[in-house]
């Protein structure tokens, strides 16, 4: 069931509306005449008047709409802007300075259009062996400049990768070309192109292509997968008024911005009939993906995707049926373009259930009574350039923040003596900043840091006689600056995230919310490199800070060009670290990743590389919340020794053998013996 | 399609069948009278054989068929046996001393008979609250006694974990009794008790049920779960020939032991034609789950499942469509009961595909020209008490060994002041050991361990001016005693199994599989500790041996009431570290795992903890093996500019919105212009 979102009010926390969209872009141009717009966003309405307008959104006051805008206008004047809808007033309008907003896709498409033209790049092309008349073939992939000391940030630039494509269709990451033009997004022309020292012309070699034609050519297609169906002929689990989703005691709202990606907003769980709060906001806040050739410009190439091109802006139109399997529901997002006007990505958003296999089984040897059941999931997912985010919600009460890495790999230029096939893709990090503004059983958390060690006592002793001792160490992360903290595998460290007002009757310990990420990779660029200075947010797995209104962004709000001196977001934020986060409302982040050294296996396209982590309740429900999911078979030993009079059979109608004629073929259900239980009430189709 | 398995020549990697056992076991009786029956397995063919005939299945001799055999006979005598079945000959009859085999089901079942009736054991029963006439109530789990140091291991004993039920249908975990019962296996009586010098009584806290009935009368089980349906109508993509299985360009073979449990054996990759091995076999060889509390009889709590129990002998008979869903291929496990006669666990193990979400996509922003690729993932399985063992095979050339923990933990009582609610559930880990028999494109592999780490240069200096230069660090494993080594979470640490003979055409770097595992906690237990000594495997992270035959179970042969002193197993092959494994078969023992605190969530029963590894191709193949799978979409820039003629279609045709009247929706497969492609040749149904 889904109610039409047209007419009806927005949830405070909904992306604006084209028609929002359009009236703040209306009134901006009424104001400001012609402007480039590069944001026309929700400004996220204050944390004291939602959280009012939540405990009691019938007689609260609803929280106004707001746009956040970013233009750019004539000779490259760089203003922030809040506009009042309602009012239909400009709230706020500030000229700033030294700071470049968020690339657009307009932009990026430019870039190669003048790069193709420009005389100096032709002549550069001629020396890398491409022919002034094949400029057709030659692209760019526009990035930001990133940070160029010799540029500085007033005037807003972008470095093109260069590329080449023999034909067409060619996969051009196989041919880049060794100099970068920097172009001047106001005066839209190439000031001034990175030359190397050493010069490595394009390369010769034949083009190892992904598209149908090449692999038909080089044998075909494999033939022998067989489909798989997946199907919910009753319809899905989940229910959607508007943008809230409702789904096993979970509820939600599934927010969206132009650089964020999908946002969820106040995330709580419905404990037998008590809604208890677990998240305010949960989100990827930012990510950077530093590169380690320390070759002159290769520095430059650090991108933060969210902060300087958006999760939102570059997010996949999604498919039934190729990006998303079974039934599934769809959100759609509106963006301003450039000019004025509106962009929809159909499909920005898919939301669907998962069988995930068992939930949890338990067999007596005595008797074989058995109890089995299985999991269900809800995926919240997006796909974005070269990175699939899912948010994965379980029975269980765990939130499974996913990352799933695909695309192709950035390359650079190689001489035939130098390795690979004139190809070298340099070795990189990727490393997301997933920000959580914790709500655990509450606004007033303190996050603890648990390791588990060995007792100090040694063995032999009368404490530890057979050395076997050991338990975990909680530490108290009662400043923002204790809680600048690092993973540690050798004592499986964890965050908790904890209510110390709300204890667990029987444990008598905190509620609370446990982080377990075990894909956490130190940063590699150095103390006081580019990259650590621009990227705050990575120098450690965890940072802390007191909830303020609008620190949202850690690596700034403005982010191309930043030079990170000083840093911005985080380490403003946190100053000298002495501030206290202890039972306050408290925002946790936490940086996490891979470290990728390529290899031919990555090559044309790279398969899936996943990243996980879990955040899950620990001595926050009174006993594991899943018992109530129905089994798909349940006996007692009472049960068995009357021969299975009375058990639970859910058994899944639908599974069959793989290599009979196909016909349902039930060995009695969960027992050795044979027995057959009662149907369950769903007949034959079990869970 | 798979082929009949009765009357054809067993394959020589197959378990030994019921007919080979019963010979096998008619053998020993006839020469030695009546014995009791803990293994009758196969003993493995000799790798040197096995490989000639692997080469040659057709001219070169099999390798005969012989039984493993381990007996009690009376007087507690053990022998370890080999018998030759074709020449139904004992060739080897060892008697052992102080060295107590693996416990069998039987065993574990007279425990609790026996406590039931032993008058110390009901007067304990008695001072913890329960009458004598309340016996039957009265449980145990029934453990190896592990090693205690009053006894040895001359005489076989159990410890009985004691628990109590109020009612028959009540979850006992949460009646712990204090006391120990010691059970000698030979005399079938309790020969002492264990009694804590603090008492605590039998818990007098409600139960906290989890079958229906009580999950009914607390409120009924969730009624909005909508089915899935999982279906292959056209059948499963992979083939079986006999227990050797063919899928997506793999082929291995599935073994199975009492022990292990699943073994993949002889796994290779058909490349483009050319068989290439990749292991000669791949296992969890051993685990172990010690205790963190030192209190006594606690320490002797660190269970071997795999060497005390056998994940073969406990493994659940699993069922269509509860434990299984979609289509399924099972396979059969023969055991011998202790007495000589044969237990058949049907449907031991599980084999299916499952659609994996995406395998890789690639847009260009320029022209939304798409590729789009789902994948597929093939899964063998099975379930054994608290551990669900699942090994996923991608298409991309990885392997995923997955263990899922789920079940009911192990408890002990406590003082209502003391915490919980009487119920203490100790601090655990869950220590696996997987072992590699490496085969990486041949025979002779040489183990090396890669770390990330940043340049020594400095910022500012010339080699790292900006500060970003990092790398991949290489340490060869050279020696035994060189690669016991650990996880280094700040390094990113992986281990690369190489072929240092066979060098990748572009990359010239060796042909490697490469270990990626992130769930590696240290062995908590301090050096020197019992459970250090008896679970030597668990010291590192990663150790390497020099391969021979027969050492496969890295805790040694017969496990229960090992002392330790010496280090049985890995701790023995290793000596003194000095001996060479570069260049040669090499076996790497890696052991990864959790540490567990448990918490109220983990009650009544354990929710599914995943612990997952990677084992990845890396300079492997030439390029990324899985461009030939059918793309769901793929359209190229030259046919989005003809309008999208020529595009490959596959969308899958099944999957719906899930909220419109249930008709197929398609809006324009991946373009957002809406244009449409021809179909795919499989027409509706896409993959």
């Amino acid at each position: 069931m889904v109610s039409a979102i047209s007419d009806t009010v927005p949830h405070p926390f909904d992306p604006l509306s084209q028609d929002e969209i359009q009236s703040a872009i209306g009134i901006v141009k009424k104001a400001h005449g012609e402007v480039f717009f590069n944001v026309v966003s929700l400004h996220e309405p204050r944390k004291a008047e939602m959280t009012k307008w939540l405990e009691n959104p019938a007689e609260t006051p609803r929280p106004p709409r707001i746009a956040d805008t970013v233009v750019i206008a004539p000779g490259g004047k760089v203003y922030d802007g809040l506009i009042d809808l309602a009012a239909g007033k400009i709230t706020k309008w500030e000229l700033l300075d030294g700071l470049q907003p968020i690339i657009t896709m307009e932009e990026l498409v430019l870039v190669e259009h003048i790069c193709r033209k420009d005389p100096k790049v032709i002549e550069q092309c001629e020396i890398s062996g491409i022919p002034k008349e094949d400029m057709h073939k030659v692209y760019c992939d526009p990035w930001t400049i990133g940070y160029d000391e010799r540029h500085g940030n007033k005037i807003r630039l972008q470095q093109a990768l260069m590329y080449y494509r023999p034909n067409v269709d060619d996969c051009q990451y196989q041919y880049p070309l060794d100099f970068c033009p920097i172009f001047d997004a106001e005066k839209q022309e190439i000031i001034a192109i990175d030359i190397p020292k050493v010069r490595r012309p394009v390369s010769k070699a034949p083009p190892i292509n992904y598209h149908p034609a090449a692999i038909e050519k080089a044998g075909g297609y494999r033939n022998d997968l067989k489909p798989i169906n997946i199907t919910q002929p009753e319809g899905v689990s989940f229910k959607m008024k508007g943008r809230e989703l409702e789904w096993q005691n979970w509820n939600f709202h599934i927010g969206f911005n132009y650089r964020e990606g999908i946002v969820l907003n106040n995330i709580t769980y419905n404990d037998k009939g008590t809604v208890r709060p677990i998240f305010y906001r949960l989100s990827l806040a930012e990510m950077v993906v530093p590169y380690g050739n320390p070759e002159h410009p290769h520095q430059r190439k650090h991108a933060f995707d969210l902060g300087e091109y958006g999760a939102g802006y570059m997010t996949n139109s999604l498919t039934l049926g190729c990006d998303c399997k079974g039934s599934i529901h769809y959100l759609d997002a509106q963006f301003p373009t450039r000019s004025g006007s509106i962009r929809t990505i159909k499909n920005a958003i898919c939301i669907h259930e998962e069988d995930d296999g068992i939930l949890f089984k338990h067999t007596d040897f005595r008797d074989e009574s058995v109890i089995v059941t299985r999991a269900r999931k809800l995926i919240v997912q997006q796909i974005f350039t070269a990175a699939n985010y899912e948010y994965a919600i379980q029975q269980d009460g765990t939130i499974q923040p996913e990352i799933k890495l695909t695309g192709i790999l950035n390359t650079y230029a190689l001489n035939p003596d130098e390795d690979t096939q004139g190809v070298n893709a340099h070795n990189h990090q990727h490393l997301f900043c997933l920000r959580i503004d914790a709500n655990v059983d509450g606004p007033n958390n303190t996050v603890f840091m648990a390791d588990t060690v060995p007792s100090d006592a040694p063995v032999g002793s009368q404490e530890n006689y057979y050395g076997n001792a050991f338990y975990a160490k909680r530490t108290k992360l009662d400043t923002t600056g204790k809680a600048a903290t690092d993973y540690d595998g050798t004592t499986s460290r964890t965050w908790d995230i904890c209510n110390t007002s709300k204890l667990h009757p029987y444990s008598k310990k905190p509620a609370s919310y446990k982080l377990v990420s075990r894909e956490v990779p130190r940063l590699l660029p150095k103390e006081g490199s580019l990259v650590w200075k621009r990227a705050g947010f990575a120098r450690h797995s965890v940072h802390v800070t007191k909830y303020r209104d609008d620190q949202l962004w850690p690596a700034g709000r403005h982010v191309p060009q930043t030079s990170g001196e000083p840093s911005l977001g985080l380490p403003e934020w946190i100053g000298d670290g002495t501030e206290s986060i202890e039972d306050t409302n408290v925002v946790l982040w936490h940086t996490f990743g891979v470290t990728h050294i390529p290899a031919p296996e990555d090559f044309p396209v790279m398969p899936v590389e996943p990243i996980t982590l879990l955040l899950r309740p620990r001595n926050f429900f009174s006993n594991n919340p899943v018992m109530d999911v129905p089994p798909s078979y349940a006996s007692t030993p009472s049960q068995v020794a009357a021969n299975g009079a009375g058990v639970v059979n859910a058994t899944d109608g639908m599974s069959k053998l793989a290599f009979t004629n196909g016909s349902s073929s039930s060995v009695g259900c969960c027992s050795t013996n044979g027995a057959n239980g009662t149907n369950g009430t769903n007949g034959v189709n079990g869970y």
